[in-house]
């Protein structure tokens, strides 16, 4: 089968392999949507991962080909969504911890492009398929289940780890898609102001359509200032969906003591977080640092897929570019790359 | 001066007494906009607090006219909301708990009716002025700032009280102002489906407008059997607005195991809760239950008029009836006591 | 291979059946001891499960015999303590909730004697046994594993639910194995003082020497009555490890505002809980009731195994009668049907 | 009256000045015991705080000499332990966090030292008596008592932080006297297995005697890569409550996924954390960073002194100096400062 991928670090292209085998609680699927992801990217400039022959993407819907016998739910022809993170059940670190991401040491959940080939091929291999897919219900277009498996989980999940309540003033940083999904988030789960950072000029019109209060920028002094100045004092929560190491230290010194910055932004392996005792002070702030991985597993999905069914959440509206045909994938994945200005998400019709 | 309350039990009236004096940290508060509840129609029947020559009311905004020699914050002529639950702040049980709700032995921080007269009158007293007082922000209208003081933070405690989350599935029983913040509060938590139980057309409407999904009656049969019938099994959780003591069992039932029952609506002394172990998985079905009253201070309270400002919640529509002049009060107060079809809240200019 | 179980309800005796099969994430166990426990009287009875021909038990510790072919961690020869909870891993309840014991409907992870045979055989069947089974370290004795199969992990996990903290004043009812490790368990989480309810005499000892601070009785009158006296008002947290259904409405009566009434006593089928609004604050309390069943999987296990292994905690106290063979089966269930004064609970070496 | 403080950086001595004037809700206490801390020293050296002319200490048991008129629980004469932490119970900050410390901006509620003189004098004055002041129970030594007020609370408070439970391996970074209160307050709280970070011989005697089960030194090589060989991997939880900046990404290091890093520990305000992404999952490792300040209030004492009363915590351990008289205070300040190699904590009896 074909697919698209990176042959070695920073040689991406297309890659025939043998279609993948289908142990017997797995499924193989036919991804009829992807979406290419700024990992995907980091994937292909060395970011982590195997290096070598690796076809890329974790984000897909698509339509199950064939299962292994010992599947009970999921059947052939089922239309799925593929959420990126698609836990080993069995292993330990699934009754460690709530989100079902490091199943066997750090990221273990994460198995496309993390361990395996990813989703931009004709075929795609999901293991542990009744408790990893997530069958899409009538009402949600397969473009808005295809963001739901990573962008509106992740963005939501930086809220869920803020614990944000009523009324509260949440900053989130960043309004690539997953930062709008913050904002959108924030907005669903009770916030009252929702400062937004960042520049790009159509992504803050969306940034406000999700209910952003008001959007601010580096580019007019430290931010940091500029909410402790728009605040009073500083924020309740603030959500980490772009910036970068330096980045942090602000966070935390325009958090309120017992607020949190949760962060869901992925740094870089070179990165390093410089913050002074003083803006968390001096270690006794009350100002809770968290940093957390996509939550894993189908019920997940399907709760995420009801609030679209239900009308809580337009997610389309983070779909600036859609491409029609395999064929375009390397151009998608270009777009991604170099993040044109009016970029937000870039999806590719299969077919 | 003059107020409106219960010269004994049953016996509803004009009442004069002397202003309430204000002690160094308090506060003595002109309502200008009260609205009558179900709670002050309950004392006046015999519910419960003090029994004679109590003036009712314990919602209101209002323009502050005196202040303590030790208090800091609130100023004369500050245009305030009073919050329904005003705690002592020395006492143990604010340490003890998260809600503020029980400062000295159960609802001991419910002052207003329950140890002192309330704010149907012209001048009414508040305790701790600086921590029991909020202001009213530019952009919220008075009318919606009302309804935070109990409506909107009643109902929304009860969402709290569920941790409901993004796209759980959520039952509201009852749809009278409470249950319809909750309804209100569940949609701005990120439930997705959202299961009202309720018969009132008017009041069914409202509730649509808030988030309902769908409304189902006891009409049509046992709201249990429906509600299973429905999801295929039972609700993520389920909040009692309403109800007698006989919906507990089905609230039990019809919510699955790892799900919450939470109780925000108020039994009556006489009142049984009569729960077979069957529904409660034999005691171990991991259903809990909860009860509790609304949180109490300012600071919720300025919370939640942030959502208003914010343009997250229209607090309004849960108002169906508007009076004018001080002397309308013994007629809202009939109206909620007789709770017309198309009653939902009503309230009372004082001018 | 030779069991012992019940033929029918009130029927019990040997069973002959043909040895489990192993699936392929399957293992089969030979226990060398096995624990009657009173839900397999209760089951004998006729309260749930497979009714005929079913093989009891549902605590063991015993040697792997043989593993199924996708098994990578357990391997034959393995000294293994049997979790009594064994869940589906990949059922969605397991993704829904924390304790894992519900993973396809209500009790779905409680496999022995609920859906299959139990542990009182020469060999039993253990589901997805790398998640499901734990290895006995060294410097724990297998009689003291065999506790944490289900007595301390039920125990303990009241006081997980009832969130006890430092210096916390707790009551626990029932002075069985159960209750016995309740108490243990908070003296363990920081409890100040702990008021035991019970009457016999042996295991009023075992109670104080696991933490109890007085021991009191029904026989000396309403138990709510001398809780509240005793602690000036009520406790901060009641765990019911015994007890019937009225013993809910007293419990809660002694529990104060913002406390927890945590449940792990299997009640019966007939029963009802009769709950007077006026004990539970009309419904608006602040006392949580919560009832929940032993937590699920190996990690839990070996978590409780490391508590005995670094000297926190001896499970063997709880030991009260010791038989030696197979053949003594039948003895050791009598004596837990009957209840001796002097039971705690018996164990059974199989060899 | 006379005080020990610091007439600027760095010169400490005897302080003249007035006797404190008790406002209406507050106490004035005499001293009988008190306990110089790591914080005054660090106070004296430029660390925070008023900077002249400042009574030092904010650790006392004492008598109480005067009340205000308001004051209705507290009375002259009563033997009281005096919490180090004593919020406002009036500011905002009280009604949005749960340990109560920061009532006005950060670390707001500790006004001894914070905003005025602290308890090393013949005496000092206590705000919000009936809420800060908890009454020494019959059976506690005031010895004990007084570890209770910062030792015994910020220990505990570092393995609440952590969230640590039943059977979990913990680290706790620092063998001082608030290191082995949170050694004290882990097995306390269900740990396993606690390894203990230190090198003074006498402290790690103590150490183990609290219920650590090996104690490791940075002596023998860089503790992360002691920790994950010991662990197999890394610890569930850490502690910190010592150790300096650079140690934070070792705590990080050596924390599994999903894990908690909870510090306790008071950094220089010239410190500064340099994190590596990667030690920290690039941002996404599910590994919570906390630091929290002392909690404050009465309560939460009178639960720490009902710990001793019912024997669960010997605190007295922790003390390694006793000196007898007023005048003994630098002595003992001084010994504080150096940290002579068998110091744990000293105390001073003041008569």
């Amino acid at each position: 089968m074909r697919g698209f991928g990176m042959h070695s670090v920073g040689d991406i292209g297309w890659i025939e392999k043998e279609r993948p085998a289908c142990g017997p609680w797995d499924a193989i699927v036919r991804p009829t949507i992807v979406a290419p992801c700024s990992s995907d990217t980091h994937v292909s400039h060395g970011g982590s991962g195997p290096k070598s022959e690796l076809i890329l993407g974790h984000e897909a819907v698509g339509i199950v080909d064939e299962v292994g016998a010992a599947v009970q739910e999921i059947k052939p022809g089922d239309l799925v969504a593929v959420p990126c993170v698609t836990p080993d059940w069995l292993a330990p670190g699934v009754q460690n911890n709530r989100t079902f991401s490091h199943d066997r040491g750090m990221f273990g959940s994460f198995k496309f492009v993390g361990i395996k080939d990813g989703t931009m091929a004709e075929f795609c291999h999901v293991n542990m398929a009744d408790a990893n897919l997530a069958l899409i219900p009538d009402g949600v277009s397969p473009e808005a289940a295809l963001m739901t498996v990573d962008m509106v989980s992740t963005g939501f999940h930086g809220v869920e780890l803020a614990e944000i309540g009523y009324g509260e003033t949440v900053v989130v940083i960043g309004i690539g898609p997953v930062g709008l999904m913050a904002i959108a988030g924030a907005a669903l789960h009770g916030a009252g102001r929702i400062i937004a950072v960042g520049t790009r000029p159509h992504a803050a019109e969306v940034a406000k359509a999700y209910g952003a209060t008001e959007i601010i920028s580096y580019k007019e002094g430290p931010i940091d200032a500029q909410v402790i100045e728009l605040t009073g004092g500083g924020a309740d929560k603030t959500v980490m969906a772009g910036g970068n190491a330096e980045t942090f230290a602000q966070a935390i010194r325009m958090t309120r003591p017992n607020g949190v910055i949760s962060n869901i932004n992925f740094f870089d392996v070179m990165d390093t977080f410089t913050i002074p005792a003083l803006d968390w002070g001096l270690g006794m702030a009350d100002k809770d640092i968290r940093g957390s991985f996509c939550p894993g597993g189908a019920v997940r999905i399907q709760r995420l897929l009801d609030l679209i069914k239900y009308g809580r959440l337009d997610a389309e509206k983070i779909i600036s570019h859609r491409f029609h045909g395999f064929d375009k994938l390397p151009e998608a994945f270009e777009l991604m790359d170099k993040k044109a200005s009016d970029l937000i998400k870039p999806i590719v019709y299969m077919d």
